[in-house]
């Protein structure tokens, strides 16, 4: 076992305690399969009152490119393509998912609108409402283009993949202009959780619930053993939704792990006090990282900081501390990420500035 | 809660509470993601050492559906069918991932070579080696038959979708036409558990290891929370098999969950352990269901037993029972079946046999 | 070049030569793209008037398997099939083209309802009603067939791949059943105007027109160079169709080549009169087989003849005259076929005669 | 009849007269379908033996999509992607038919690598060695990019889009980078006959032939009335291509169709001299511009020649011109392409110019 210090990715351990312990509670109960069950029910029910949707639909499934994969198939034709930066985790990093389920996607630049960063955090990962709407006037407008694909459908992630933050102001454009032009608007939330604690945001889970037409809470990334409850939020529009599910292989057996985890986050507001701890060790890194005269790479508000450090540097870390690498920065120097999570302790970060 | 005693399924319990107690051991360990990790490494050692398979590569995925939809994925071209009996989960029961993975499902009658039923149970939703025999024959004979769909895997399931299995003899024999035709013999073990360990079996798991190209040992149906381990038993042929696993959603991020589990389940032989105690609830009920005077309506050597009931008697059982709805039998009666798992209790088969 | 008579199928000759006259005369017009122009529109035109459905939307694609795959596309959902008899075009003889597009083919017996051959012909390659209405019913009933594949549209040949043809009254039954359970009717007419001029039929084009919710009517065998004119009868309900053509590579950069052709088999009824020399052939050539004491394999309204014959004459026969090989008879028969088409000389016919 | 001159593309007119002349000779000549025929086989050996390569496996299909698309699935695996330039056809207009058959089109800028635009023309619409190689070394290096979309082959239109042409070091550079990563290169030719024969171009027919890996001689465009030639120049990896074909609507039934174009067009070098009359009309109307004063908007070594145009003449050119709008300029220009043909008649241009 690696005994080093680990601030490598926000995936990298199990549970909330609590989470193993209702599975063990009921463990012997003997269940329906496939999401019918009662803790499926309760959690649903929990999520919709938290978002203040009462007519939502709730699904559960167990990881992010499933969803992404699962939910796009549902919201667009199969001609049509969906719009997301450059750097959108649908565009980059899920080994052509999208477009093996047949959809292009359609990206912009990956700057927002909003350039306080003073106050909002780094705008990259974004899309702005502006290339938004040139993009879809240009298609939609006068001439014809359906010789090209059809946007669609728009894709965010709040927090990016960057860990940066959509203003409520920019989300309010993104989705005004997605009225405009009657194409549902999708929020990837797979680090949902570190978005709402963050202590530079003005957007809230009703916020965004009122704003977008589908999005998704993410369980793995925060306290869950794995799953992302998706919440079309004025309900699904597809006649039938569990088969497109199961076409996906996305349909898990014992849906009620999912529903029993999702009943725990939304239980007490766990899910919002487990983001917030990621958010205070963050904090308290990068509060570290400046005093020690660290330059910080793109000024993330949640819970992935990003740090340049000189190769010399890193050498000398790599025997104590496990983080992510981001890329090159120059030929002496590399960015690398630290990511805190639900479980991280404070005595973590402290360690992890000593040896800094 | 539902305080009937239930037989409605294999999948209704959590998993062997080993398994949650290292889950909750394991909590805070920080593991890498995505089957990278030891207990992943752990696991596929100890599988590929029972199955007697040293070049084999062992990938862990989530559920049946996704397994059986990336396996064929990457076992036959995209211009490829698969052969499988017309009662496969993958022709009849899994909302068409396999085509929409590209793939036709080519089927056969649902009837296997071996009638000794005495000896082996019923031969129903088994394939027969001379029904593939002539199919191959008949498509790569003489003729051209570029406009149809080419065979280009088998997929059996053992036990099959009826609870019945196949004799060694049959497995030889498909291997054999297999191997004469080059092409690759898939075998879906979603219950293989309890196919090992059924009374009337000459098949071991190193029998089936060397006569099929791939196979999955399933855990969601035995003893694991959820988890089929699949092995390609001379090593996986597709050059990139993880952004396959990837692009089809199957990619656990914690992947050292799945790891875990089949580490315990294949630990001191508990994988076979919780196969037999299904078997013997099993066969105490089919001795029950005889002495009754129930009409068995197939004679399965496995874990699932199908009985014919009256109507009458069925409205009366629906009150303190949970069983599976199979097909209606005539006007007055109804088939349904009992499904004994690795956690079923003769307690509870003795109270169920009372109540019959 | 091969001189000997052939019969071997309705796609061996070119076109009606009107049809190369006419593109020899535009072939400097400078005429606008992808079907855009003015003789795309006449034939549309014409055929909407000749089926009676003003409110039609027409489409021309060039061949079979293109049109079935597209029309599918378009009619259903992701997670639908389609329900054709197991001797369906895009059951059997596609390569896989429908599941290459993500959809099951669901199968049912090819035998029609009406048995009155001696009237209408065989039965065989047709759909029964009833068997419809109960694979309905079985799935849209009471229980949750929520893991299977849902029965999305129904698909129909006429004639069938087989020659014979439906009765007005199946066609009813067929299309009552679809517009119960809101599922829409597809009929191929590959070799439309074959069955069209049939003398044993009571179905005409306007009948097909108001009783199908899409169809298509062949060119290829029947008269053009290429090209098959979908009808959607009450207008197609994609919101963009020309991006799903387009997707599908099915849009003909000269789309007008497509025009042209049915604005000229359309023109004075000359479809008709192609389909009736096909039947005019087709008759004498069944007259003078009964008379030399041929064995008729199945009793075809329509312009394909199949017959079974002594292998041993078959040598002779392979000498002067191509022919359909169908299927083995026994060991010392074969099936074989004789397809007479829109260009089929009454002399051609007759030499054949004499050779057999 | 629209009675303005046309310059709006190069596929608004049928076929070189030959062509249609053969079709009419051999009308009623009983061929065998499905491209099996001697004219198939003549073509492919005239197109053959003018690449110089042996070893070829030709193919015919009908259009420029059905073709891009049909070869890449032929290309590369399920799980890979194909880069183009941004601009490339494939990536920016077919609808979404590469993503529709599951494959990312990877995008590199679209400028190449020799910038002696006096001598070569434009770079516009190309990509540059150096990009391709710098992301292939990202992407093949060091770190493991198996959550990202793997390039399995490079995809280069020569023509481009812009009229634009590979100098013949740039394919070596391409080609070699290929070779070094043991990805295939695909070069699209829908326009090839005007490259090859452009005055400022040092690419010959066998250059592209010893190059590449599959390339296509397009017909569409260069005189035929439909078809591409698709050359595998070493021959075809895909197992079974007829089906491949089949499963994507391509496969022309009345395949001679094609042969017979193809035949005609690669005897006594017509395509050659096809192509040469499109750069003569084309250079006689660049001449014309730039004597007239009209700014040229790229220098097109080929057959579409792009120009900044004042609105305001724009307006009174409408009544008499047919021509390609390209894309807006500034908001008193706009940038129109006109595009010369193997048909278009120096009177024609004369015409044209006296317009301007």
């Amino acid at each position: 076992m690696d005994k080093r210090i680990s601030f490598s990715s926000d995936y990298t351990k199990g549970a909330r305690p609590r989470i193993l312990e209702r599975m063990t509670e009921t463990n012997f109960e003997q269940i329906d399969g496939y999401g019918t069950d009662e803790y499926c029910k309760s959690a649903a029910d929990k999520i919709k009152k938290a978002c203040g949707t009462p007519d939502a639909d709730v699904f559960f499934l167990v990881g992010g490119t499933q969803t992404n994969q699962t939910i796009i198939d549902m919201l667009i034709q199969p001609y049509e393509g969906i719009v997301a930066a450059s750097t959108g985790h649908i565009a980059a990093h899920e080994a052509g998912a999208i477009e093996h389920a047949g959809h292009k996607v359609i990206t912009l630049p990956c700057h927002g609108e909003e350039k306080d960063t003073e106050k909002y955090g780094s705008d990259i990962g974004k899309i702005a409402a502006a290339d938004l709407k040139k993009l879809l006037e240009d298609f939609y407008g006068d001439a014809n283009h359906e010789h090209m694909v059809f946007p669609g459908a728009v894709y965010i992630s709040h927090p990016t993949e960057y860990g940066t933050l959509y203003t409520k102001k920019e989300l309010e454009n993104i989705s005004q202009i997605c009225k405009e032009y009657k194409i549902p608007l999708f929020l990837d939330g797979a680090r949902l959780g570190y978005g709402l604690m963050s202590k530079r945001t003005d957007v809230s889970l009703k916020d965004i619930a009122s704003l977008v037409d589908v999005f998704y809470i993410g369980g793995t990334k925060v306290g869950a053993l794995f799953g992302e409850a998706v919440v079309f939020t004025k309900g699904v529009t597809t006649k039938h939704p569990i088969p497109v599910i199961k076409q996906h292989g996305a349909l898990l057996a014992k849906g009620w792990l999912l529903g029993l985890q999702f009943d725990t986050l939304f239980t007490d507001d766990l899910y919002f006090e487990l983001g917030r701890n990621a958010i205070e060790t963050a904090e308290l890194l990068k509060d570290g990282l400046k005093k020690k005269g660290y330059e910080i790479f793109l000024d993330s508000p949640t819970n992935q900081q990003f740090v340049i450090v000189s190769n010399e540097k890193l050498k000398e870390l790599d025997k104590n501390v496990r983080y992510g690498f981001w890329e090159k920065y120059d030929d002496n120097h590399t960015v690398i990420r630290f990511a805190t999570d639900w479980a991280t302790q404070k005595a973590d970060v402290e360690r992890l500035l000593e040896l800094l």
